[in-house]
């Protein structure tokens, strides 16, 4: 897989964690860990349904502080253990297509300082400039960014 | 995997061929086969790349009798050697997105008279409507249903 991205289509989070790939892939994969930092408190995550495998549905109900819930609905594309998880809307099951495909979440965890740390690297890669730009403005750096910062907290308790 | 497709937006060719499941199979995927029967002559195939594998890119140039050349670009997203193949032109390879996604390829090859015949079902699924409306008028039913001929014949010398 390459990991070169169109720039005008792609926005990119990296950070170094001080916990291992194994550990920061299962707070990606495992529901229980995934509800504690996956939207930006005070938003919630009300619940996971996940099938981490290539072609399993991912179903992700995001609560806002009023108690309104939002679902996500994607598929898995690709799952290497440890190393990589690659997800998409554009299919609400393998192999129905959604109403509106907007992007793909090419995330890679890879060892550093011996296998003690991860160098974390989110791309979410759009396939339209347009829904790049409204991504970015719906807040994505921001967004993403809290919520790697409530991912390595959480990684701290672990 | 739901078979089941929304109907406004998927097409569908059924045929019975007088061959059994790998062989038809090994015509969707051997490029030196598949060049023989996939688009209607005196269209032609000037080239194929094919990797099929889930994720494997696949590059299918067609050829006008004028000679001018039309590559079409996509990804096999799931494969079962002779009962399903699945692709796409949502990602020109693995996992980069095309600038414009417009179907998913969902062929079945079943097994039917004892094995000596293949029931074959093309359903090509588009993200909208007017995406599946302007395949139709591109001759979609006439188009495969010729090239479904084409393999028909193909299969009787094999």
């Amino acid at each position: 897989m390459t990991t070169a991205t169109p720039a005008d289509r792609t926005l990119i989070l990296s950070r170094t964690f001080d916990a291992p790939p194994a550990l920061v892939f299962k707070a990606w994969t495992d529901p229980a860990l995934l509800k504690q930092w996956f939207v930006p408190r005070p938003w919630s995550i009300a619940r996971v349904e996940n099938d981490v495998r290539a072609g399993g549905s991912n179903l992700i109900v995001m609560r806002d502080p009023d108690g309104n819930e939002y679902p996500n609905q994607g598929i898995y594309l690709d799952v290497i253990p440890n190393e990589r998880l690659v997800f998409t809307d554009a299919y609400i099951s393998a192999w129905l297509p959604s109403e509106k495909p907007f992007m793909t979440g090419i995330i890679t965890f890879e060892a550093a300082d011996g296998g003690r740390k991860t160098k974390y690297t989110a791309r979410v890669v759009h396939w339209r400039v347009e829904d790049r730009e409204a991504h970015e403005k719906m807040g994505f750096h921001e967004g993403w960014g809290k919520c790697a910062d409530q991912l390595a907290e959480l990684l701290a308790t672990l």
